[in-house]
């Protein structure tokens, strides 16, 4: 890692540089443990207290943090996203290092750009359209028709169907599957019936999707994937959900077949929304949480339980059994009352 | 993709044709979006207006819109249904192209049919018994002593574990894992001991397995699945299930061990089953419901919170948590008013 | 599957035998369908009554259950332990069969140690250790950096990202994803912005990891995974989590990012904890609950709720909804019957 100085930091990512310019720094660390060379944020103020201690050589954090800071620091508006620019500078990503592995099996209609790192294992169906600069992570299995844009990273053992088209700069971790079959079935007297799943899967840039998540193909049409998106681990993306650009799911997440998901949104960890509904810009949906119908106005949605002790718990899930018999009960006290009072 | 008349289409799929029988499809589109040469249908009346704009050269659809379609339309009492069979016939599924990629490792105790397609990476382990026609993609691994009946169909990247037994026309998507351990482990003073998982597991014919999911081995005996089953994404079973047949899940609904699901039930995204209840047949469960108890009568059940804003959300469950002191004012005002009356 | 007398396994599980000590087992079954030949367990009470009709050879069982035992049977404090402890010695694991597949791609800067099995298609990154008589199944990927401990199994399809350590005896299913980037976004006026992920995951000895499960790499410092934990199929673990000794997940848990888990805790099935809470030694958190505050007690706490039939559950929702009228009433009562008894 080489070291880069604070002057250079201030400059470069525009923060107001307290403390002495010429300070190297060369990693990062907790404000916890950091120690001298390294550089720490703070984006939560609730967290001041721990500036106290701080080994760090320099800190990025808020104006209103700034006074406490006994370190060096960089003071911007958005210490969070500083400090992610900071760390990628000091931890730049792995580039690609151009070539094919021998093992690689790729069909005669792909062509590979020179640029690209395909390791070993992997698959390539016709067709394929890599990007330059992709990189393809070992036994990932890449079937026929599909394009990965510039700059894609698609790490081991990953699946991406034939059809699927990803824009530039997508990052996809481990197990993701990309362009299965939707969960198109159709009930008969004999028992189901398979709906051919015909539509493809249309990702943007800037896409990044965790390990063993899924995204399936579409029925008719394409599943649509805004730019900028972002997905943690093993969400589920139903056939022909649309989601707007900059919307990110936590894990175990699910979207119904057919759902619209708004641009800006946040959708909590195993939070669901059900097939078929609308839901609007900016609304950010609590863990746990299930969207039942469509969502209009912008804001913060939850359906969470929080848990309680048990046996609390399991008296307030009776009490909430006898709501038709509390109901019935201030009826009867209304009418009783009236009758007294007349 | 060949045309077909809709002569020929009303005739094979016994549907009503209004309309000119001498029209051609070559290939399906939504109302919204379908163009002449397309077939398109309406399962669900409530999108009946979409009728009104549409393309399409004809429309599979009820009795009951039939005479809102403004082009040719093939009646029938199940549109879905019969959209599935015609979208089949207008795209079919791939077929295997019979042969051994030269990559495959297969041990020698197994043979592999002469119409079955055995991608690159593919391992089979030994006494690995697959049927006539059965396609299996790059880099999945089947382990020892597993069967696939005729005509199943393996995505890329399946992992099938030794003792799997799968009936005739499977289809198991990418990611797939069948026949890993159940989550069997017994306390001791040391910490867990690991319980051994003899098991198998038994699949019927018919079954698809969504990206990602998993089914567990059995403990003692087989973990069982019946005929006609239909797994989403991620769903998981766990070891000594038992479901019957035509029964589905949504994706991330999960079934604990040894419980038995009934046939023709359906299960909703992220819902769960706890391990050993008996769930009876034609039960349907709500997304995001959990299942605490035993289910006697088919019908519909549900645990599902709709979400709110969250402000409000925040308050009702604050009354919810007072719902004891609630109790406890009504029991007051019981007494009351009886003291009152006197 | 050599036979074993039942005053051996007395012997060696420090069990007291009731019956002929020259009986001899070679199988395990269940209480109703183990025949001659096979010994079964009964750790629970309830299902006593299965006794009656029990062919097996003998029955591990409690104290209180041996007087209904018509067969031999090895009375211990904890039969689910003690039939753990006899299957494995009927069911002794597979062991590597040494060496390495020829299509194994290793990185020159990786020994690999003779004892170990590394099957076909295992793609090994530089400077993995792999400790004696690891297994790697087949089309496993272990990137650069890694190690894994003595006696380590990890079955088909796994992938492990570089910098993860892993102890002794781990065993990990098919699709286990450890290592992969944590979900870290920061929020910037034109999107996100990805925060590098430079923390590694550490993890304890005796671990087992279902399949399709995921553990993210830290941001900073390492995701820390104490000794002796289980997890199920689908469990999320995020980056910098720390998980105490001998805690058990359940299928489908997630945990959110920097929550720190204690020791002998389980979190059952489709349960979640929120991220940076912490949550004491021996919590036992129902399936389908969510932890949104830190647990300073041991015990058992629950939010779920069971289904109930669709239309008296949507009544009861309707009740809840209509809480804060309900506690707007019931003050007035208050009041109304104050003015009443004046």
């Amino acid at each position: 890692m080489a070291a880069i100085t604070l002057a250079d930091l201030a400059i470069r990512y525009g923060c107001e540089l307290r403390g002495d310019p010429d300070l190297e720094v060369s990693c990062v660390g907790t404000l916890d443990s950091a120690e001298s060379g390294a550089i720490s944020f703070l984006a939560n103020s609730a967290y001041r207290a721990k500036l106290t201690s701080v080994k760090a050589t320099a800190v990025i954090l808020a104006e209103e943090d700034a006074d406490d800071c006994p370190v060096a620091c960089l003071v911007t508006p958005n210490p969070y996203a500083a400090y992610a620019a900071v760390a990628t500078e000091l931890y730049p990503a792995r580039k690609p290092k151009p070539g094919v592995h021998p093992s690689v099996v790729c069909d005669p209609g792909t062509s590979i750009p020179a640029s690209a790192e395909v390791g070993p294992g992997v698959v390539l169906g016709s067709k394929v359209q890599l990007g330059e600069r992709t990189y393809i992570g070992p036994n990932t299995v890449i079937g026929d028709n599909v394009s990965v844009g510039d700059d894609g990273w698609l790490a081991a053992n990953v699946s991406i169907a034939s059809g699927t088209r990803i824009g530039k700069r997508c990052l996809l971790h481990s197990g993701a599957v990309v362009g299965s079959d939707g969960f198109g079935i159709a009930q008969s007297d004999s028992g189901w019936i398979k709906v051919p799943q015909v539509g493809g899967v249309a990702i943007g840039d800037d896409f990044e999707m965790g390990a063993n998540s899924t995204i399936d193909r579409g029925a008719i049409e394409d599943t649509c994937i805004g730019d900028d998106v972002k997905l943690d681990n093993m969400v589920q993306i139903a056939h022909n959900v649309i989601i707007g650009d900059h919307t990110a799911f936590a894990a175990l997440a699910g979207v119904g077949g057919s759902a619209k998901i708004g641009a800006r949104c946040m959708i909590g960890g195993q939070a669901g929304v059900l097939g078929h509904l609308e839901v609007c810009d900016d609304v950010f949906i609590h863990a746990h949480s299930l969207v039942t119908k469509g969502i209009r106005e912008p804001g913060t949605y939850s359906s969470a339980w929080g848990v309680e002790e048990a046996s609390k718990w399991r008296r307030l899930v009776g009490h909430f059994k006898r709501l038709e018999v509390i109901a019935e009960k201030i009826k009867a006290f209304q009418k009783t009352l009236k009758d007294i009072k007349k």
